[in-house]
């Protein structure tokens, strides 16, 4: 079912400050910040030959992710995406594994624009899954 | 100077567990486990089309990851590798930068028998970075 690794997503407390360490001090391709208003972050995007590194930044007052970087101000790895070719398909054989998808279950058009899934943490080691239909 | 992301690494308490979420719920390609003695780790891959998912057990008494583990019961992301191409010019340019590279600073043969070396978290947004050279 899943497919490519889409991105690695990295809560990052200061955007112009974690570009800079990825672009200067990694040596990586890094893009502009991109506001994201519906989804409460900012986006910057590391682009590795094979994948990208998506780091995220609170943005407004009611951030998906404010609560993450209050639990971690140094910042962290906040989830993995990967991809897949039907994103319904996907949802309902992971519920039919037990699997629980966050929200009330449906798709939402994503940071990408394409329709995508988070799955607990709990039932897949620990981490946040994000799926996307690419 | 960073290439390709080799893999996301992920501790989990239960390898066999993670295996079966990898293979059934996800649908992954995951290989067998594999004990690294001189690691303290015990992996499994999850192939993906375009990078890798190591999932990683404490191996032995006195493994690297155990305490990561006993914070993170659950499991957990715990660093992203990226290929480099020259390891001793990255490590140098690291170091002028100002970044803390763990250990004494000299490479080490990892667990994919190559050179790594790994970066303080608290100079790359919260994030255990690996850099191997390919």
């Amino acid at each position: 079912m899943i497919g490519k690794l889409n991105h690695v997503a990295i809560v990052v407390p200061d955007l112009a400050a974690a570009s800079a360490i990825y672009r200067d001090t990694l040596g990586g391709d890094v893009s502009e910040p991109v506001n994201l208003r519906e989804h409460g972050v900012t986006t910057v995007f590391v682009n590795l030959p094979n994948t990208k590194i998506e780091l995220l930044h609170p943005f407004g007052d009611d951030s998906p992710i404010a609560k993450f970087l209050e639990n971690n101000p140094s910042g962290g790895m906040h989830h993995v995406c990967y991809e897949v070719d039907d994103i319904l398909a996907a949802r309902d054989k992971l519920k039919a594994d037990g699997a629980r998808v966050l929200g009330d279950g449906d798709p939402k058009i994503g940071a990408h624009g394409k329709p995508v899934l988070f799955l607990h943490p709990k039932d897949f080691c620990g981490t946040l899954v994000e799926l996307e239909q690419v």
